[in-house]
Protein backbone atom coordinates (compact mmCIF):
# COMPACT_ATOMS: atom_id res chain seq x y z
CA UNK A 1 0.00 0.00 0.00
CA UNK A 2 1.79 3.53 -1.03
CA UNK A 3 0.37 6.82 0.38
CA UNK A 4 0.57 9.43 -2.24
CA UNK A 5 0.29 13.53 -0.71
CA UNK A 6 -1.21 14.99 -4.08
CA UNK A 7 -3.42 17.75 -5.30
CA UNK A 8 -6.09 16.94 -7.57
CA UNK A 9 -5.11 19.89 -10.01
CA UNK A 10 -0.79 19.43 -9.33
CA UNK A 11 -0.10 17.48 -12.60
CA UNK A 12 2.82 16.08 -11.30
CA UNK A 13 0.54 14.73 -8.96
CA UNK A 14 -1.52 13.36 -11.88
CA UNK A 15 1.41 11.88 -13.73
CA UNK A 16 1.86 9.70 -10.81
CA UNK A 17 -1.76 8.68 -9.83
CA UNK A 18 -1.64 7.61 -14.11
CA UNK A 19 1.41 5.47 -13.59
CA UNK A 20 -0.28 3.77 -10.65
CA UNK A 21 -3.14 3.20 -13.10
CA UNK A 22 -1.04 1.72 -15.43
CA UNK A 23 0.59 -0.74 -13.19
CA UNK A 24 -2.22 -1.31 -10.73
CA UNK A 25 -0.38 0.21 -7.57
CA UNK A 26 -2.66 0.62 -4.83
CA UNK A 27 -2.81 4.37 -3.83
CA UNK A 28 -3.91 6.10 -0.67
CA UNK A 29 -4.35 9.38 -1.86
CA UNK A 30 -4.35 12.61 0.70
CA UNK A 31 -4.88 15.63 -0.29
CA UNK A 32 -1.98 18.56 0.39
CA UNK A 33 -2.20 22.09 0.02
CA UNK A 34 0.94 22.84 -0.61
CA UNK A 35 1.18 26.60 -0.49
CA UNK A 36 0.07 26.23 3.42
CA UNK A 37 3.60 24.60 4.00
CA UNK A 38 2.06 22.37 6.69
CA UNK A 39 4.95 21.58 9.23
CA UNK A 40 4.24 17.58 9.18
CA UNK A 41 4.28 17.60 5.16
CA UNK A 42 8.04 20.13 5.24
CA UNK A 43 9.15 17.02 6.82
CA UNK A 44 8.65 14.66 4.28
CA UNK A 45 10.05 16.77 1.55
CA UNK A 46 11.94 19.97 2.62
CA UNK A 47 10.83 20.90 -1.23
CA UNK A 48 7.49 21.75 0.04
CA UNK A 49 5.44 20.44 -3.36
CA UNK A 50 3.65 17.47 -4.04
CA UNK A 51 3.72 14.80 -4.76
CA UNK A 52 5.16 12.59 -2.31
CA UNK A 53 5.08 9.19 -2.22
CA UNK A 54 5.48 6.88 0.56
CA UNK A 55 6.11 3.52 0.15
CA UNK A 56 6.10 1.23 2.85
CA UNK A 57 8.61 1.20 5.78
CA UNK A 58 10.60 3.36 3.11
CA UNK A 59 12.08 7.07 3.52
CA UNK A 60 9.17 9.46 1.35
CA UNK A 61 10.12 10.12 -1.79
CA UNK A 62 9.76 13.84 -3.37
CA UNK A 63 9.04 14.75 -7.16
CA UNK A 64 7.09 13.45 -9.56
CA UNK A 65 10.32 12.80 -11.34
CA UNK A 66 12.52 10.69 -8.59
CA UNK A 67 8.95 8.71 -7.75
CA UNK A 68 9.07 7.77 -11.43
CA UNK A 69 12.66 6.32 -11.32
CA UNK A 70 11.85 4.78 -8.05
CA UNK A 71 8.70 3.11 -9.48
CA UNK A 72 10.63 2.02 -12.30
CA UNK A 73 13.50 0.21 -9.88
CA UNK A 74 11.36 -0.98 -7.49
CA UNK A 75 8.34 -2.54 -10.07
CA UNK A 76 9.16 -1.88 -13.43
CA UNK A 77 11.11 -5.36 -14.51
CA UNK A 78 8.22 -7.43 -13.14
CA UNK A 79 5.38 -5.53 -15.63
CA UNK A 80 6.94 -7.05 -18.93
CA UNK A 81 5.25 -5.34 -22.05
CA UNK A 82 3.39 -2.55 -19.68
CA UNK A 83 6.93 -1.24 -18.43
CA UNK A 84 6.79 2.36 -18.81
CA UNK A 85 10.18 3.20 -19.09
CA UNK A 86 12.40 1.29 -21.98
CA UNK A 87 15.19 -0.69 -21.84
CA UNK A 88 17.77 0.78 -24.14
CA UNK A 89 19.97 3.62 -23.22
CA UNK A 90 19.10 5.62 -26.25
CA UNK A 91 15.33 5.26 -25.64
CA UNK A 92 15.75 6.00 -21.91
CA UNK A 93 16.93 9.15 -23.04
CA UNK A 94 14.16 9.85 -25.18
CA UNK A 95 11.52 8.93 -22.05
CA UNK A 96 13.49 11.02 -19.49
CA UNK A 97 14.14 14.04 -22.08
CA UNK A 98 10.54 14.53 -22.60
CA UNK A 99 9.51 13.37 -18.52
CA UNK A 100 11.30 16.41 -18.50
CA UNK A 101 10.37 18.88 -21.23
CA UNK A 102 6.61 18.43 -19.93
CA UNK A 103 7.44 18.19 -16.00
CA UNK A 104 9.36 20.99 -16.06
CA UNK A 105 8.99 23.37 -19.40
CA UNK A 106 5.31 22.50 -20.27
CA UNK A 107 5.13 22.57 -16.14
CA UNK A 108 6.91 26.31 -16.33
CA UNK A 109 5.31 28.04 -19.34
CA UNK A 110 1.83 26.12 -19.45
CA UNK A 111 0.02 23.80 -16.90
CA UNK A 112 1.61 25.96 -13.68
CA UNK A 113 0.97 28.76 -14.26
CA UNK A 114 -3.40 28.60 -15.57
CA UNK A 115 -3.88 25.78 -12.41
CA UNK A 116 -2.27 28.67 -10.23
CA UNK A 117 -4.32 31.35 -11.22
CA UNK A 118 -7.78 29.58 -12.25
CA UNK A 119 -7.40 26.95 -9.20
CA UNK A 120 -4.94 27.58 -6.39
CA UNK A 121 -5.54 30.71 -6.08
CA UNK A 122 -9.13 30.16 -4.51
CA UNK A 123 -8.03 28.39 -1.68
CA UNK A 124 -4.59 30.38 -0.98
CA UNK A 125 -5.15 32.97 1.59
CA UNK A 126 -4.54 36.77 0.65
CA UNK A 127 -0.95 36.00 2.34
CA UNK A 128 -0.21 32.92 0.92
CA UNK A 129 -0.65 34.75 -2.75
CA UNK A 130 -4.27 34.05 -3.70
CA UNK A 131 -6.90 36.83 -5.00
CA UNK A 132 -7.99 37.34 -8.41
CA UNK A 133 -6.51 35.14 -11.29
CA UNK A 134 -4.03 37.58 -13.33
CA UNK A 135 -5.27 38.02 -16.88
CA UNK A 136 -1.62 38.71 -18.35
CA UNK A 137 -0.36 35.51 -16.70
CA UNK A 138 -3.33 33.62 -18.32
CA UNK A 139 -2.95 34.65 -21.64
CA UNK A 140 1.21 34.31 -21.90
CA UNK A 141 0.17 30.77 -20.99
CA UNK A 142 -2.28 30.37 -23.61
CA UNK A 143 -0.11 31.36 -26.35
CA UNK A 144 2.71 28.93 -24.69
CA UNK A 145 0.41 26.06 -25.13
CA UNK A 146 -0.04 26.47 -28.53
CA UNK A 147 3.39 25.53 -29.32
CA UNK A 148 3.49 22.39 -27.26
CA UNK A 149 0.36 21.21 -28.89
CA UNK A 150 2.31 21.65 -32.31
CA UNK A 151 5.23 19.47 -30.64
CA UNK A 152 3.27 16.83 -29.42
CA UNK A 153 1.22 16.65 -32.85
CA UNK A 154 5.18 16.40 -34.64
CA UNK A 155 5.95 13.75 -32.62
CA UNK A 156 2.40 11.85 -32.80
CA UNK A 157 2.50 12.07 -36.41
CA UNK A 158 6.08 10.64 -36.54
CA UNK A 159 5.68 7.85 -34.05
CA UNK A 160 3.34 5.54 -32.17
CA UNK A 161 3.20 6.85 -28.80
CA UNK A 162 5.29 9.91 -28.03
CA UNK A 163 8.87 8.61 -27.55
CA UNK A 164 8.47 5.20 -29.77
CA UNK A 165 6.11 2.32 -30.24
CA UNK A 166 5.29 1.89 -26.83
CA UNK A 167 3.52 4.14 -23.99
CA UNK A 168 5.85 5.26 -21.57
CA UNK A 169 5.97 7.35 -18.84
CA UNK A 170 6.64 10.45 -21.52
CA UNK A 171 2.87 9.71 -22.93
CA UNK A 172 1.46 9.68 -19.19
CA UNK A 173 3.40 12.73 -18.51
CA UNK A 174 2.45 14.83 -21.28
CA UNK A 175 -1.45 13.78 -20.61
CA UNK A 176 -1.23 14.28 -16.97
CA UNK A 177 -0.43 18.27 -17.70
CA UNK A 178 -3.03 18.80 -20.28
CA UNK A 179 -5.34 17.01 -18.47
CA UNK A 180 -4.76 19.57 -15.47
CA UNK A 181 -5.39 22.21 -18.17
CA UNK A 182 -8.10 20.45 -20.07
CA UNK A 183 -10.56 20.83 -17.29
CA UNK A 184 -10.11 24.27 -17.66
CA UNK A 185 -11.03 24.20 -21.30
CA UNK A 186 -7.48 25.68 -21.79
CA UNK A 187 -6.27 23.26 -24.45
CA UNK A 188 -6.83 24.56 -28.42
CA UNK A 189 -7.72 20.86 -29.47
CA UNK A 190 -8.57 22.02 -32.90
CA UNK A 191 -5.29 23.51 -34.18
CA UNK A 192 -3.79 19.90 -33.85
CA UNK A 193 -5.90 16.52 -34.78
CA UNK A 194 -2.76 14.32 -34.87
CA UNK A 195 -2.35 15.56 -30.98
CA UNK A 196 -5.90 15.44 -30.49
CA UNK A 197 -6.11 11.98 -31.48
CA UNK A 198 -2.71 10.52 -29.39
CA UNK A 199 -4.87 12.36 -26.47
CA UNK A 200 -8.31 10.54 -27.18
CA UNK A 201 -6.43 7.21 -27.13
CA UNK A 202 -4.66 7.92 -23.70
CA UNK A 203 -7.34 9.80 -22.35
CA UNK A 204 -9.29 6.49 -22.83
CA UNK A 205 -7.22 4.17 -21.09
CA UNK A 206 -8.36 2.87 -17.68
CA UNK A 207 -5.33 4.46 -15.73
CA UNK A 208 -7.43 7.84 -16.87
CA UNK A 209 -10.47 7.11 -15.08
CA UNK A 210 -9.94 8.39 -11.70
CA UNK A 211 -9.19 12.18 -13.06
CA UNK A 212 -12.06 12.34 -15.26
CA UNK A 213 -14.47 11.72 -12.65
CA UNK A 214 -13.04 14.30 -9.89
CA UNK A 215 -15.33 17.38 -10.07
CA UNK A 216 -14.10 20.57 -8.27
CA UNK A 217 -16.85 22.29 -6.67
CA UNK A 218 -17.52 25.66 -7.98
CA UNK A 219 -15.38 25.16 -11.33
CA UNK A 220 -17.31 23.00 -13.58
CA UNK A 221 -15.06 20.87 -16.40
CA UNK A 222 -14.53 22.17 -19.62
CA UNK A 223 -17.17 20.50 -22.41
CA UNK A 224 -14.80 18.28 -23.63
CA UNK A 225 -13.17 17.46 -20.13
CA UNK A 226 -14.91 13.56 -20.05
CA UNK A 227 -16.08 12.95 -23.41
CA UNK A 228 -13.29 10.35 -24.81
CA UNK A 229 -14.62 11.84 -28.57
CA UNK A 230 -14.45 15.59 -27.91
CA UNK B 1 35.55 10.21 -27.00
CA UNK B 2 32.26 13.05 -25.55
CA UNK B 3 31.53 16.11 -26.42
CA UNK B 4 29.76 18.57 -24.03
CA UNK B 5 28.09 21.29 -25.21
CA UNK B 6 28.53 23.70 -22.38
CA UNK B 7 29.04 26.94 -20.94
CA UNK B 8 31.61 27.70 -18.15
CA UNK B 9 29.39 29.14 -15.79
CA UNK B 10 26.46 27.27 -16.66
CA UNK B 11 26.35 25.23 -13.38
CA UNK B 12 24.52 22.45 -15.08
CA UNK B 13 27.63 21.90 -17.30
CA UNK B 14 30.21 22.10 -14.44
CA UNK B 15 28.30 19.27 -12.71
CA UNK B 16 28.60 17.11 -16.11
CA UNK B 17 32.52 17.98 -16.18
CA UNK B 18 32.70 17.02 -12.45
CA UNK B 19 31.44 13.96 -12.69
CA UNK B 20 33.67 13.38 -16.10
CA UNK B 21 36.73 14.47 -13.99
CA UNK B 22 35.75 11.59 -11.39
CA UNK B 23 35.18 9.01 -13.55
CA UNK B 24 37.89 10.01 -16.28
CA UNK B 25 36.05 10.34 -19.22
CA UNK B 26 37.29 12.41 -21.89
CA UNK B 27 35.38 15.47 -22.86
CA UNK B 28 35.83 17.45 -26.09
CA UNK B 29 34.24 20.63 -24.59
CA UNK B 30 32.39 23.56 -27.11
CA UNK B 31 31.28 26.44 -25.66
CA UNK B 32 27.28 27.28 -26.45
CA UNK B 33 25.61 30.59 -25.94
CA UNK B 34 22.37 28.86 -25.53
CA UNK B 35 20.59 32.52 -25.63
CA UNK B 36 21.89 32.96 -29.32
CA UNK B 37 19.40 30.39 -30.06
CA UNK B 38 21.93 28.56 -32.63
CA UNK B 39 19.79 26.15 -34.86
CA UNK B 40 22.21 23.26 -35.01
CA UNK B 41 22.20 23.37 -31.15
CA UNK B 42 18.59 23.25 -31.36
CA UNK B 43 18.31 19.94 -33.51
CA UNK B 44 20.74 18.60 -30.41
CA UNK B 45 18.25 20.01 -27.89
CA UNK B 46 15.04 21.64 -28.74
CA UNK B 47 14.56 22.72 -25.49
CA UNK B 48 17.84 24.80 -26.14
CA UNK B 49 19.52 24.96 -22.99
CA UNK B 50 23.08 23.41 -21.86
CA UNK B 51 24.63 20.79 -20.74
CA UNK B 52 24.32 18.33 -23.91
CA UNK B 53 26.29 15.20 -24.39
CA UNK B 54 26.97 13.74 -27.38
CA UNK B 55 28.23 10.15 -27.24
CA UNK B 56 29.55 8.36 -29.91
CA UNK B 57 26.97 6.63 -31.99
CA UNK B 58 24.43 7.85 -29.62
CA UNK B 59 21.63 10.49 -30.20
CA UNK B 60 22.45 13.35 -27.89
CA UNK B 61 22.01 13.83 -24.48
CA UNK B 62 20.11 16.91 -23.11
CA UNK B 63 20.28 18.11 -19.66
CA UNK B 64 21.96 17.19 -16.63
CA UNK B 65 20.08 15.12 -14.60
CA UNK B 66 19.06 12.92 -17.59
CA UNK B 67 23.10 12.68 -18.64
CA UNK B 68 24.05 11.64 -14.85
CA UNK B 69 21.30 8.80 -15.44
CA UNK B 70 22.76 7.93 -18.68
CA UNK B 71 26.67 7.96 -17.46
CA UNK B 72 25.61 5.80 -14.84
CA UNK B 73 23.66 3.38 -16.41
CA UNK B 74 26.23 3.18 -19.02
CA UNK B 75 29.23 3.40 -17.09
CA UNK B 76 28.43 3.35 -13.10
CA UNK B 77 28.52 -0.32 -12.38
CA UNK B 78 32.38 -0.42 -14.07
CA UNK B 79 33.49 2.22 -11.63
CA UNK B 80 33.52 -0.02 -8.76
CA UNK B 81 33.61 1.81 -5.26
CA UNK B 82 34.07 5.12 -7.19
CA UNK B 83 30.72 4.74 -8.51
CA UNK B 84 28.34 7.83 -7.68
CA UNK B 85 25.22 6.60 -7.57
CA UNK B 86 24.41 4.18 -4.80
CA UNK B 87 22.52 0.66 -5.31
CA UNK B 88 20.21 0.72 -2.80
CA UNK B 89 16.49 1.90 -3.53
CA UNK B 90 16.47 4.45 -0.78
CA UNK B 91 19.92 5.71 -0.86
CA UNK B 92 19.17 6.57 -5.12
CA UNK B 93 16.06 8.31 -3.77
CA UNK B 94 18.00 10.71 -1.41
CA UNK B 95 20.95 11.12 -4.71
CA UNK B 96 17.94 12.27 -6.85
CA UNK B 97 16.13 14.47 -4.19
CA UNK B 98 19.26 16.35 -3.80
CA UNK B 99 20.61 16.09 -6.99
CA UNK B 100 17.18 17.94 -7.28
CA UNK B 101 17.64 20.24 -5.14
CA UNK B 102 20.82 21.55 -6.48
CA UNK B 103 19.67 21.23 -10.41
CA UNK B 104 16.33 22.44 -9.72
CA UNK B 105 15.83 24.73 -6.35
CA UNK B 106 19.45 26.10 -6.24
CA UNK B 107 19.23 27.14 -9.94
CA UNK B 108 16.46 28.76 -9.60
CA UNK B 109 16.59 30.19 -6.54
CA UNK B 110 20.21 31.06 -6.52
CA UNK B 111 22.69 29.80 -9.26
CA UNK B 112 20.49 30.92 -12.19
CA UNK B 113 20.18 34.71 -11.40
CA UNK B 114 23.29 35.29 -9.81
CA UNK B 115 25.28 33.78 -12.95
CA UNK B 116 22.58 35.41 -15.51
CA UNK B 117 22.57 39.31 -14.17
CA UNK B 118 26.56 38.99 -13.46
CA UNK B 119 27.78 36.93 -16.64
CA UNK B 120 25.64 36.18 -18.92
CA UNK B 121 24.16 39.82 -19.49
CA UNK B 122 28.02 40.49 -20.61
CA UNK B 123 27.50 38.17 -23.73
CA UNK B 124 24.18 39.08 -24.87
CA UNK B 125 22.60 41.43 -27.20
CA UNK B 126 20.00 43.84 -26.00
CA UNK B 127 17.18 42.36 -27.89
CA UNK B 128 18.68 39.18 -26.17
CA UNK B 129 18.20 40.31 -22.51
CA UNK B 130 21.56 41.94 -22.07
CA UNK B 131 22.21 44.85 -20.69
CA UNK B 132 23.25 45.64 -16.63
CA UNK B 133 22.47 43.28 -14.18
CA UNK B 134 19.59 43.61 -11.98
CA UNK B 135 20.14 44.98 -8.21
CA UNK B 136 16.98 43.56 -6.85
CA UNK B 137 17.67 40.09 -8.85
CA UNK B 138 21.12 39.47 -7.57
CA UNK B 139 19.47 40.85 -3.74
CA UNK B 140 17.10 37.91 -3.48
CA UNK B 141 19.24 35.48 -4.72
CA UNK B 142 22.45 36.45 -2.10
CA UNK B 143 19.25 36.21 0.82
CA UNK B 144 18.38 32.62 -1.14
CA UNK B 145 21.95 31.33 -1.01
CA UNK B 146 21.88 32.13 2.82
CA UNK B 147 18.79 29.63 3.60
CA UNK B 148 21.21 26.33 1.02
CA UNK B 149 24.16 26.85 2.77
CA UNK B 150 22.87 26.84 6.17
CA UNK B 151 21.07 23.27 5.19
CA UNK B 152 23.98 21.99 2.99
CA UNK B 153 25.80 22.63 6.50
CA UNK B 154 22.74 20.68 8.55
CA UNK B 155 23.79 17.77 5.95
CA UNK B 156 27.20 17.66 6.38
CA UNK B 157 26.91 17.87 10.05
CA UNK B 158 24.85 14.70 9.94
CA UNK B 159 26.58 12.86 7.43
CA UNK B 160 30.20 12.38 6.03
CA UNK B 161 29.00 13.58 2.27
CA UNK B 162 25.50 15.13 1.63
CA UNK B 163 23.86 12.01 0.85
CA UNK B 164 25.24 9.97 2.96
CA UNK B 165 28.76 8.59 3.77
CA UNK B 166 30.47 8.35 0.15
CA UNK B 167 30.70 10.81 -2.37
CA UNK B 168 27.68 10.80 -4.77
CA UNK B 169 25.89 12.89 -7.48
CA UNK B 170 24.59 15.41 -5.10
CA UNK B 171 28.20 16.57 -3.64
CA UNK B 172 28.88 17.26 -6.86
CA UNK B 173 25.60 19.18 -7.97
CA UNK B 174 25.98 20.84 -4.88
CA UNK B 175 29.61 21.90 -5.82
CA UNK B 176 28.61 22.78 -9.47
CA UNK B 177 26.28 25.53 -8.57
CA UNK B 178 28.16 26.72 -5.77
CA UNK B 179 31.65 27.07 -7.98
CA UNK B 180 29.88 29.31 -10.30
CA UNK B 181 28.76 31.22 -8.04
CA UNK B 182 31.69 31.74 -5.72
CA UNK B 183 33.54 32.67 -8.36
CA UNK B 184 31.59 35.81 -7.98
CA UNK B 185 32.21 35.94 -4.50
CA UNK B 186 28.78 35.11 -3.58
CA UNK B 187 28.84 32.44 -1.39
CA UNK B 188 28.99 33.67 2.62
CA UNK B 189 31.52 31.14 3.68
CA UNK B 190 32.22 32.50 6.93
CA UNK B 191 27.87 31.69 8.10
CA UNK B 192 28.67 28.01 8.29
CA UNK B 193 31.83 26.20 8.81
CA UNK B 194 29.84 22.58 8.31
CA UNK B 195 29.24 23.58 4.65
CA UNK B 196 32.59 25.58 4.49
CA UNK B 197 34.73 22.47 5.42
CA UNK B 198 32.51 20.03 3.21
CA UNK B 199 33.07 22.32 0.36
CA UNK B 200 37.13 22.40 0.62
CA UNK B 201 36.73 18.64 0.97
CA UNK B 202 35.39 18.58 -2.61
CA UNK B 203 36.95 21.69 -3.85
CA UNK B 204 40.81 19.74 -3.35
CA UNK B 205 39.81 16.45 -5.61
CA UNK B 206 41.22 16.47 -9.03
CA UNK B 207 38.09 16.65 -10.94
CA UNK B 208 37.94 20.18 -9.61
CA UNK B 209 41.15 21.53 -10.55
CA UNK B 210 39.80 22.31 -14.32
CA UNK B 211 37.09 24.03 -13.04
CA UNK B 212 39.29 26.33 -10.85
CA UNK B 213 41.98 27.38 -13.80
CA UNK B 214 39.23 28.58 -16.16
CA UNK B 215 39.00 32.38 -15.59
CA UNK B 216 36.86 34.67 -17.10
CA UNK B 217 38.77 38.05 -19.46
CA UNK B 218 37.35 41.09 -17.22
CA UNK B 219 35.55 39.16 -14.76
CA UNK B 220 38.21 38.29 -11.93
CA UNK B 221 37.61 35.17 -9.93
CA UNK B 222 36.87 35.98 -6.04
CA UNK B 223 40.13 35.98 -3.52
CA UNK B 224 38.88 32.51 -2.07
CA UNK B 225 37.90 31.14 -5.68
CA UNK B 226 41.00 28.99 -6.03
CA UNK B 227 42.38 28.87 -2.77
CA UNK B 228 41.54 25.24 -0.87
CA UNK B 229 42.11 26.20 2.40
CA UNK B 230 39.77 29.81 1.92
Amino acid sequence: MFTLFHHPFCPHSRFIRLIAGEYGLDLKLVEERSWERREAFLLLNAAGTTPVLVDEEQPPIPGAAIIAEYVDEAYGAGMGPKRLMPETLPERVEVRRLMAWFNEKFFEEVSHPLVTERIYKRFMSEENGGGAPSADVMRAAKANVRYHLAYIGWLAQTRNFLAGDRLTYADLAAAAHLSAIDYLGDVPWSEDDAAKAWYARVKSRPSFRPLLSEWLAGVPASRTYVDLDF
